[in-house]
């Protein structure tokens, strides 16, 4: 069972990027089929898997194995880990980290650690208490806690080997984040782009904690990591301190640009990938200026933070389309010439492909009902606009799609090399939004704007979509209800694994959408799918099941419903799940 | 499948006792055996069901058919019911009730009602904040809120039709019990026995709510229930006033005696059964005499609540025996003769078969290795003590078994008219138990004893057993490493089922024992199985998973492992759950 990981090339880096052994270690397993151990499977985050005992023929036939409940209520985004048949999980606050033995009957608890963080963190989470996952390397499990600590853990036993405060709640900052690992460099961001709050990205050494580098997302290029290397592909990105230049006064001190989603790694180029959220306070009249590095997707160095290229996709934000969406890195054919390309499903509504090292933009196009934009300036890289969504303080901007929730959000795409498509859970939201003048303290909300969300045209909140980023045409797609706020899993068998807010667990055809199978978790899903191989030799798919995060707060923090607006316009959208769905913490474990 | 339940008298009884149509409507839907309309399936209580699809042949092939999250973390007791295709069930606090559509794919719900309690009520309950059930008739959903109050809601809208306070948490007083109906009647107990609290059984109208009658637990006759048709057995259960008399002073008014078990009805003799807790304090020495009614099973009218017997299990009680547990009502042949008997596995390790028309001792045979006492003395009905197990004041008795929490608490037993045995969810738990002066201070614990509760001879806390009621032997045993704290379903196809405080559900044959299945639900169960047939025609199997109750405690309120003796004993029993199983409140419907 123990083939090449797809992308044969990726493969192939990683051998050659050959450092230390622990890296080794992290190379051979992500190789392995069998286990799955980085949250996207693999450095690229594709989310496929290789193995293929479960198929469009027999999915069908799809049965709960075990379950376990998480204890806890709140989102469950992320997915379980699996190495050398031990399952590893972080739950939503108070982030509890399971470890499973899958040798032995139901799974058992092998070791569970469970935080002492102060409650009163909860408070200056924007969307729920949300957790994206744990990182393996070398024999420990990395977590970061809702109080900006990241902690790493003897994966035998569970004891704490180090822990290392990255930021302060009392001033908004919290992480909800996984870890990417690189080498001896675990890789952490920031959120509390709500709470004005300047994004970073922190490089901590595996073994001690030691920080070894923190570069931010606005302020002079000296603490953004530009310097000599830094070479952007559009003019727009090139000068000097453009992170405080584009900015008004020192609005880039409190300027967003939070790190709060998902990180990827390509070993050949030795790059990481990630985006930066919404620039400081949701007013644009407040912060005129591009506002960079907010909205801009990075490829830096591991091992100092250094960048190598940026691109912004949202200059002057004024929707909150956040750049913080997965970057997915695969090698296509474009214009009949292969190219590594990074592939960005962004909140902004345009699917992205990108040269991944250079930063070009090779495709963007909108992959939903976009209608703030009219397309992607190739020469510039800026978006053309359409002036009369651009939105302002005072005045309520209608009807903008897509919503400030995007035509996705933090719900991970999959990417099959077998079919060449994307798979990609998404919003249907558009909205209206009223920029309103806000003040900065510490520690309090920093939004600065009205928001009120709805289902986009069609009348559904989301879609489960196949796409050829190649092309940037959607080839298929399955309507739903609500949001598509789960992540996706794409298997060799070419079936393609997703769950809804309203408790499904599905099963696609990968190469026509057709719906093979489907099962009632009893709860909202916003995790991620992913399989492996048990002990006794057969595939299993997991899924962690509790509604919640942006769109799911209202269930899982128990919202009222009298304000439409509340939740950073959440409820409008999302208050009919509370009677449609109840709080849940399930693991979910299916086989054959 | 409209075939007449198991114990044909019981069945032909309902007929003869015909009144209104509300009460035939009851009376037709617990004869079907596609549904399952009372907490214990009929008013006998058997938790026997005529479905046989699913057999000892097939049911290694049981699957999840579909789940449903209760939205609570709390210990869920009880069983859900089925009515006209719609599942009704109530959480642990808040007391959240579901209605869950069976005739749509997944069951969704049909509405949901979430009490406004007052959230410190949680503080006076003794023993997790669980709730054991609701009762159906005439269209009416009714159950008991934790805070005391009694509510009946409407059963195709949710709608709350009226709502009565039955007592008054500052003073203790709660409610975890499932209600009993019967005719026009809605009987209900009240819990607090560790608060000083006096018990009572009610009588409410069904269609308005209006008190019918009151009747105490201690107290002169007249407040009992005492009249000229109470005709006792024994003549220790025979004199004017007993509820007073056989007290010291007045602490019969804060006497105990409370009435949060399981109610059972016989239509034909139209009387209902239950049992009465521990006498107020948990100190023996602070309320010399019988402490009457305490630890007694009642014989009762439903229209006024009027006593026709009572027999004492455990007089003068140094254990926290309470005699709360369900009395099974079926015919049995008892040395050559058929009999009307009531079947109660009580606290105190005995497993007593009455002449439920007299309340005659037929059979007393111990279910576990008790040695507080040798035996039941046929001839007064009263227990053969051993002195050296009766507990004190300022002295340690050590080593009495059973513990506290009995060989069996409030998990319900089941009985199989084919195999003509019980099967019976039992604990194996002994104790150290010490009395200590306490004071009465109202709403505050009225406890007066260190109780420190481990494991009885043999190391494993508990098992599940075969039970032949007609001799007082057991039959087989199925050992458990925790105790057996969920509720027995058997059924026409010879399968018994139950779930174990690990988490696993199992199924055993009926006839010898043998564990046929088992699905790891990933939270400790201490609810009690149902079966019922789904609009498709097929046979499903339900149980609620989520640890808690007293011996969950520690579980379920996350209780700290420093004080062996907290949670009144459990913690040294049931510490080590801790690290074994989470939080949970799930609903798994499994079929084949």
């Amino acid at each position: 069972m123990r083939r090449m990981i797809s992308g044969g090339l990726i493969a192939v880096g990683l051998l050659l990027a050959a450092g230390p052994a622990t890296a080794q270690d992290l190379v051979r397993l992500q190789q392995d089929p069998n286990q799955w151990v980085l949250p996207g499977k693999n450095y690229a985050g594709t989310r496929y898997s290789e193995l293929n005992q479960i198929t469009t023929q027999n999915v069908k036939d799809l049965k709960v194995a075990w379950t376990f409940s998480t204890g806890t209520l709140n989102g469950l985004e992320g997915a379980p880990l699996v190495v050398n048949n031990t399952m590893y999980f972080v739950t939503s606050f108070p982030n509890i980290v399971y470890a499973l033995d899958l040798t032995k009957p139901g799974a058992p608890i092998k070791w569970m650690y469970k935080p002492n963080q102060d409650p009163t963190v909860q408070g200056v989470a924007c969307c729920d208490v949300v957790n994206r996952g744990v990182a393996y390397a070398d024999g420990k499990i990395v977590f970061n806690q809702l109080d900006a600590t990241t902690v790493a853990l003897d994966a035998q036993t569970g004891k704490v080997i180090w822990q290392v405060k990255q930021g302060d709640p009392k001033r908004g900052e919290t992480i909800t984040a996984a870890p990417l690992i690189v080498r001896n460099v675990v890789i952490t961001g920031i959120s509390g782009g709500e709470f004005g709050v300047r994004g970073f990205v922190t490089g901590n050494d595996l073994n001690t904690g030691r920080q070894l580098w923190r570069v931010y997302s606005t302020g002079p290029d000296s603490e953004v990591g530009i310097g000599p290397n830094f070479k952007p592909f559009y003019d727009d990105h090139k000068g000097k301190d453009l992170g405080v230049t584009t900015w008004t006064g020192d609005e880039w001190k409190r300027g967003g640009g939070t790190t709060w989603g998902w990180y990827t790694y390509d070993p050949e180029l030795d790059l990481f990938y990630y985006g930066t959220g919404n620039p400081g306070t949701w007013n644009p009249d407040q912060r005129p200026g591009d506002n960079k590095w907010s909205m801009t997707i990075w490829a830096r160095d591991p091992d100092t933070g250094e960048a190598r290229w940026a691109y912004q996709m949202t200059p002057h934000d004024a929707w909150d389309y956040d750049g913080v969406n997965e970057n997915i890195l695969v090698d296509q054919e474009i214009n009949g010439r292969m190219r590594k390309t990074l592939v960005h499903f962004d909140r902004n509504g345009f699917a992205y492909t990108l040269d991944r090292e250079t930063g070009e933009v090779l495709v963007a196009e909108p992959y939903g009902p976009v209608n703030w934009a009219k397309g992607i300036d190739k020469k510039t890289g800026r978006p053309i606009e359409n002036p009369e969504k651009r939105t302002k303080q005072g005045a309520n901007t209608t009807n903008i799609c897509p919503s400030a929730m995007g035509f996705k959000d933090q719900q991970p795409a999959a990417y099959s090399p077998r079919t060449k498509l994307f798979y990609v859970p998404t919003n249907n939201l558009c909205m209206d939004y009223e920029g309103v003048e806000v003040s900065y303290t510490a520690g309090v909300p920093y939004v600065g704007a009205i928001v009120k969300t709805y289902p986009g045209p069609g009348g559904h909140a989301g879609a489960f979509i196949a796409w050829d980023a190649t092309t940037g045409k959607k080839v298929w797609e399955n309507r739903e209800k609500w949001a598509a706020w789960g992540g996706a899993l794409v298997t060799a068998g070419d079936v393609v694994f997703y769950g809804t807010m309203d408790g499904w667990f599905k099963a696609l055809d990968a190469k026509n959408g057709q719906e093979l199978w489907k099962f009632r978790t009893g709860s909202g899903i916003i995790g991620a799918p992913m399989t492996y191989i048990g002990p006794d030799g057969k595939q299993y798919i997991a899924i962690l099941a509790g509604v919640g995060g942006w769109a799911g707060a209202t269930v899982s923090q128990d919202l009222s419903l009298d304000d439409p607006t509340a939740a950073l316009g959440a409820v409008n959208a999302f208050g009919g799940l509370k009677s449609e769905i109840p709080r849940s913490g399930m693991l979910f474990v299916f086989s054959l």
